[in-house]
């Protein structure tokens, strides 16, 4: 995603401490607690502007979210709309995947989305990926037993990277799709993000991978 | 592929037992016999015509190669070619892959390639895909440890199962790619079915997936 920096973030996200967390290392263990419910909670790992996980929460009720994303600009637009439009199930958080540990106790997470994460395609850089088995340790940690990660990418090598990665470190694939919306009777619930509306717009296949740990 | 009967295939093969097998069953713990050099044995189920085994036991002469087809008129296309063009490292069967485990010792063969095999759609009859876990046991029996399975396919479906197949038989991902001609450089010595000739051709991407048990 191509970033314009806009200043007053910061300040906008630390006004609506309710709604958006930043940092979250104090919030380890406590996550229900944002929530009115109890209920399992959902993380995506770079939500961008939001429009995925927004719609999720919304389709969702049973479910909890928290939207992650590294970006104060690009969460400010999640935070602007959940103000607009309250959802009782979904919180932002302000943080990088790389402390996820910090963030969250063990089997605090039941599932991670992975949307159109940058694909890194330099090998020097393939630590960087968010499916390299650096982040699955994360995961696994973050997780419950059984707990699932999901990825939808436009991405050709980083989708055949992570059928790769999520091999070799033992998770079970319980979802593979090189072509998401080949057959629209297939994921009657795919919620698409902006990207994914752009890109299958272009004619490029949408590849989806679920798997447990 | 839509088959030709050819009356003559059966007396044609038979009058070849230098060169084609019926069966197999009596050569099991012994196929090195056939060739002229003790090396490791890569089999192709599905063979079809014959192009692809045939052009790899061309590159590849420290290997010993087995086309193996059930329909006899197919094979007899592979074998003319073999009659016309001799090549010591390929020999030809006759058979079913079903019976792969009355025909080849446990550890007799090293590798075993699948292209553009049946996708059987209906899942009904998944059993009778090349890649359903029963299919994948007689394999596992037949190759040597760490043996290798490899497929190409331009049908999704089957690719899709396939990753699914192998991955929940615990087997050991080496390479994936969801379109086998996107870099002319990736792989530079791949060797094409006459279908993916065809499929290539029409712009189908070539799924291929390459794992060890």
């Amino acid at each position: 995603m191509r970033l314009r920096r806009i200043p007053r973030a910061g300040a906008y996200i630390a006004n609506h401490p309710e709604l958006a967390v930043v940092g979250g290392e104090g919030l380890k263990g406590n996550w229900q607690s944002l929530f009115e419910k109890q209920q399992p909670i959902h993380i995506e790992i770079g939500m961008g502007k939001g429009g995925f996980i927004t719609e999720m929460a919304r389709q969702h009720p049973d479910v909890n979210f928290v939207g992650i994303e590294v970006y104060d600009s690009v969460l400010l637009r999640a935070l602007e709309k959940l103000v607009e439009d309250p959802l009782p199930n979904l919180r932002l958080l302000h943080g990088d995947a790389a402390n996820l540990g910090e963030v969250f106790d063990s089997g605090e997470v039941a599932k991670v989305y992975l949307n159109f994460s940058d694909p890194w395609p330099k090998t020097r850089h393939a630590k960087r990926r968010l499916t390299h088995v650096g982040f699955l340790e994360i995961y696994k940690e973050t997780l419950i037993d059984g707990g699932k990660l999901q990825l939808k990418t436009d991405n050709s090598s980083l989708f055949e990277y992570s059928l790769w990665s999520f091999n070799h470190f033992g998770m079970t694939f319980l979802d593979v799709s090189v072509d998401v919306h080949a057959d629209p009777e297939r994921y009657p619930e795919n919620v698409m993000t902006e990207y994914e509306r752009k890109f299958h717009g272009l004619g490029q296949p949408i590849y989806l991978l679920e798997a447990s740990f």
